[in-house]
C-alpha cells in the first residue's frame, strides 16, 4: 500500500511539477523575439544553404558557435553530402512568338546537351498514360506531366496530403519517362500559388534507367501547354540546364544537449535541418525549424532547467536532397534510448498541434500530459504513420515521433522556391511555435 | 406645341430604344467567350507584344486581319515608336553568401557598363531625403527607392491611386538621383503581391541630368535591404543590366469603324492598347482591353445595329513606353468631332463601374440613360481628372472621357509582371466587360 501510495504521489507530483514548468517555458517564449533574431541571420545573413554550398558550411560553424555561445555542449559530425550546382535554366516554345517558359531544374537533374534540348511535348497526368503512349509515342520526347496540387485538401488543413500526392511525378517522373525513352521531362511546379513561381525539389533516378533532364515549370507555363495542347496544337520546345554535380562533399550535423539530471541515457531529440534549397533563403523550409530547436535550447539553458533525460537538438545536414544527415545520425545513434523524436519542418506559421507516431493508451496518457499545450494551440495530436523525413529512421524502429504542425494554408505558397524568404515568417507566430517545442520536449523529458 | 411635343417623343423613344437595344447588346454578349478566344490568340498565340517587338508586329496585323474577316472596315495608321530591347538582369550582394537579388530592368534603362555597376546601396523613401542626404552621400552610390503600394488604398478600391503614388519613383527617381551623382537606382517593384516578382514600367530621363541604370526589385528583395540598412550593415550591391535602345521602329495604331447612320461625323471612341510589357503576355495589360474592344465591334456588326454616330474602336500602340499611339492619333484626328472617348486599360476582372471626367448636369442626365449598365454592376459612374493615358489628349481638349473600372483588388498584383498571363482572366468576367463597353459605347452613340 505504501509503495503504491507513494508511486501515485510520486506520478501526480511529476506530472503537475512538468505542467506547471512547461506553462512557464511557453509563457518565457512568447514575448520573445529571439527565435525569429536567430532566423533573421540564418536567412539574411548567411543565406541559401544548400548541402555543400558554402552557405550549408557557413550555417554549421554559425549554429556551432551559438550554441558555444550559450554554454550548451555541442559537437559536429561528419556527413558526406550530395553537392549538386544548379546552372543556366531557360526554355522557350518554337511558335509565332517563342513564347518564354519559366522553368527551373529539378534538384539532382542532369544537364541537357550543351547547345540544349529541342522535342515536342507530350502530356501526361499519371504514369499509367505513360503506359498507355508507349515507346512509339514517347521517344524522343518531353513528357510534360500535368499535376496540380489539390487545392480542396490545401484549403482544408490537408495540404500535405496535396504535395504528397502531386509529387510523385517530380521524385520519379524522369526514369519513368526515360523507361519509354522520353528524351527529358517538365512537371507542373508543386505548389499552391503562382506569380510565375517555379517550385524546385528532389529527383530520385532510378539506376536502370537512363538519367534524363527534369524541370519544374511554372503553374502559368502548364496551363499555357496544356491550353496549346488541348486546342491541338503541335507543341515544340527547347530546354537548356546546365546543372552539376560535383563530388560529394564534407558536411555535417550539428548536435547540442542538455544532459537528463536522472537518466541521462534517455533522449528526447529535437531536430530540424540546417540545409535548403539553393533559390532562396530557406526561412520557412527550414531555417523556421532550426530558430525553434536553437531558441528551445538556450531557453532550457537560460531557464538553468534540468530535465530527468536528456534533451538533444539535432540540426540535420542534406534533407532536401539525400537525407544523409538523417541517415548517417540513425547510423551512429540508432542504438542510443531514444524516448522520443519531435520534428519541425513544415513552417513557421502559427501552431496547430502535432503529428505523431504513437497510438493508443500511450498517446491518451501524454494527452493527459500536454495540457499546457492548449496556450499555444498545439494540444491536438493526429496519429499519422511518420512524424518526418530526419527522424524517419527512428519513427520506423519504433521511436515515437512527433512532427510540429503550423497553419499549412500558404506553406506551399513558398515551399522550395525563391520566395522562401524571412517575409514570410511572423515573429509571434515562430514564438508561439518554439513555445510548442520547447513544452513539449520538457514534458516528454520530464 | 406641337414641335415640343413631337421633340420630347422623339427623345423619348430614342431614349427607349437605346436603352432596350442596350439590354439586348448585354444579354447577347454575357454567355458569350468570345472576347476570351480573342484574348487567348493574343496572349497564347501572339505572346508579349512590347513596343518594336515581333510580338507587336504579329498584333498589328492580326487583328486588323480579324476586323476584315468580321467585315469591319480597318485601317492601320502609321506611328514610329521607341525600340527598347531588355537584356540580362542580374544583382547580387557583395557578403558573406553574395546573396541573390531578383530585379528587372525599369522599362528605357541605360545599360550598366559591361563588367556591371559595384556600389554602396543608400535607402531614400522620398524626393526629399535625396536633397537631405546631398552630393557628399549620394554620390557615387546605388541609390533605393523604398516605397511600397500603400496596401490600406489597395484593399479599399483605391488600387490605382495606391499606384500612381508609388510610381512616381520609377517615372522619375533615374534622373533626380542622378542630379545628386548616383550611380544607379534600384526601386521597389510597385505591386500588390510578390513571389519574389518584379514588376517593370517604364521611366522618364530628364535631358538635363545624366542617364543612370534603372531596375525594380522584387518585395521581398527590397525589404532585406531595407533590414540589413536599418540593422546597420554596410551594404554593397553588384548588379548588371545589358538593354538596348535600338532606332525607332514603324508601328501602327489599328483603326476600325462601324459607321454613323445619322451623325457619322461625330464620333464615339472605344480604345485599349496593343502593346505589352516584354515579361509576359499581356493578358490583363492590356490584352483584355483589346478582346472587349475588338469583341464589342464584333458584337455590333454582327446583330446588324447601326448607331446614329459612328463608333470607332482604336488598338492604341506604344501606351506602355511612350504613348506614341495616343499622341499621333491626337495629332491626325484631335480636330474631328469626338462625342465621348471610352479608354478600357484596368484588366479584365469584373466590371464595378466607370470612371468619367464628365460632371454635373451632363453626367445626371447620362445617368438616367445608363440603367441597362446596372445589369453587369457597371452604372456607377465617378469623376475623375482623367479616364485614360491614350485617351488623354482627347479628355485634355474637352472630349467626355469613360474609363471601364473592373475590380482593382488584385489588378497590381500581376502589372508589369512574367506573371500577367491568360489565368488571370475569368471568361465570364470579361464577357461583364464588354458587355459594359458595348452598352456604353450603343447608348453614347445614340
Amino acid at each position: 500500500m505504501k509503495t503504491i501510495v507513494g508511486f501515485l504521489l510520486l506520478l501526480a507530483s511529476g506530472s503537475a511539477f512538468g505542467q506547471s514548468t512547461a506553462d512557464t517555458i511557453i509563457a518565457r517564449e512568447l514575448p520573445s523575439a529571439r527565435a525569429y533574431e536567430t532566423l533573421s541571420h540564418l536567412t539574411d545573413d548567411i543565406g541559401a544553404r544548400l548541402t555543400g554550398s558554402k552557405g550549408a558550411a557557413l550555417a554549421v560553424r554559425w549554429t556551432t558557435g551559438q550554441f558555444r555561445e550559450w554554454d550548451i555542449p555541442v559537437s559536429n559530425e561528419p556527413v558526406k553530402v550530395p553537392h549538386w550546382v544548379r546552372g543556366r535554366e531557360e526554355a522557350h516554345l518554337l511558335s509565332a512568338a517563342n513564347q518564354n517558359i519559366v522553368l527551373t531544374a529539378i534538384g539532382g537533374s542532369v544537364a541537357t546537351a550543351q547547345s540544349g534540348i529541342t522535342a515536342d511535348v507530350v502530356e501526361v497526368d499519371s504514369f499509367d498514360e505513360l503506359k498507355t503512349l508507349g515507346t512509339a509515342k514517347l521517344r524522343g520526347r518531353i513528357v510534360f506531366y500535368n499535376n496540380p496540387m489539390d487545392m480542396d485538401l490545401v484549403r482544408t488543413h490537408r495540404a500535405f496530403e496535396a504535395y504528397r500526392i502531386a509529387v510523385a511525378f517530380r521524385g520519379a517522373g524522369a526514369s519513368r519517362a526515360a523507361e519509354f525513352g522520353a528524351k527529358a521531362i517538365v512537371i507542373r511546379s508543386v505548389g499552391s500559388a503562382s506569380l510565375r513561381t517555379p517550385h524546385t525539389g528532389a529527383l530520385h533516378y532510378d539506376p536502370k534507367q537512363p538519367k534524363i533532364p527534369a524541370a519544374a515549370m511554372t503553374a502559368e507555363d502548364a496551363m499555357l501547354l496544356h491550353r496549346l495542347l488541348a486546342r491541338g496544337k503541335h507543341v515544340r520546345m527547347h530546354m537548356l540546364l546546365t546543372p552539376k554535380t560535383l563530388p560529394d562533399a564534407d558536411s555535417a550535423n550539428v548536435i547540442a544537449e542538455i544532459r537528463g539530471s536522472e537518466k541521462p541515457e534517455e533522449i528526447v531529440l529535437i531536430g530540424a535541418h540546417l540545409d535548403s534549397w539553393d533559390l532562396a533563403t530557406g526561412a520557412i523550409d527550414d531555417g523556421s525549424g532550426v530558430a525553434m530547436v536553437m531558441e528551445t535550447m538556450r531557453l532550457l539553458k537560460e531557464m538553468n532547467l534540468r530535465p530527468r533525460r536528456t534533451i538533444r537538438a539535432v540540426l540535420f545536414m542534406n534533407e532536401e536532397n539525400g537525407s544523409r544527415g538523417a541517415l548517417q545520425y540513425a547510423k551512429d545513434h540508432g542504438k542510443e534510448k531514444h524516448i522520443a523524436a519531435i520534428e519541425t519542418d513544415a513552417g513557421g506559421a502559427a501552431p496547430t498541434g502535432f503529428t505523431t507516431t504513437l497510438k493508443g493508451d500511450a498517446l491518451a496518457a501524454l494527452e493527459a500530459r500536454t495540457k499546457p499545450l492548449a496556450a499555444v494551440s498545439s494540444n491536438r495530436f493526429e496519429v499519422a504513420e511518420e512524424a518526418g523525413a530526419d527522424i524517419g529512421p527512428l519513427t520506423e524502429a519504433g521511436v515515437p515521433g512527433f512532427g510540429l504542425v503550423p497553419e499549412p494554408l500558404h506553406y506551399f505558397d513558398y515551399h522550395h522556391t525563391n520566395a522562401d524568404t524571412l517575409d514570410k515568417v511572423d515573429p509571434k507566430e515562430l514564438a508561439q511555435d518554439t513555445a510548442a517545442i520547447a513544452a513539449l520536449a520538457w514534458i516528454l523529458a520530464e
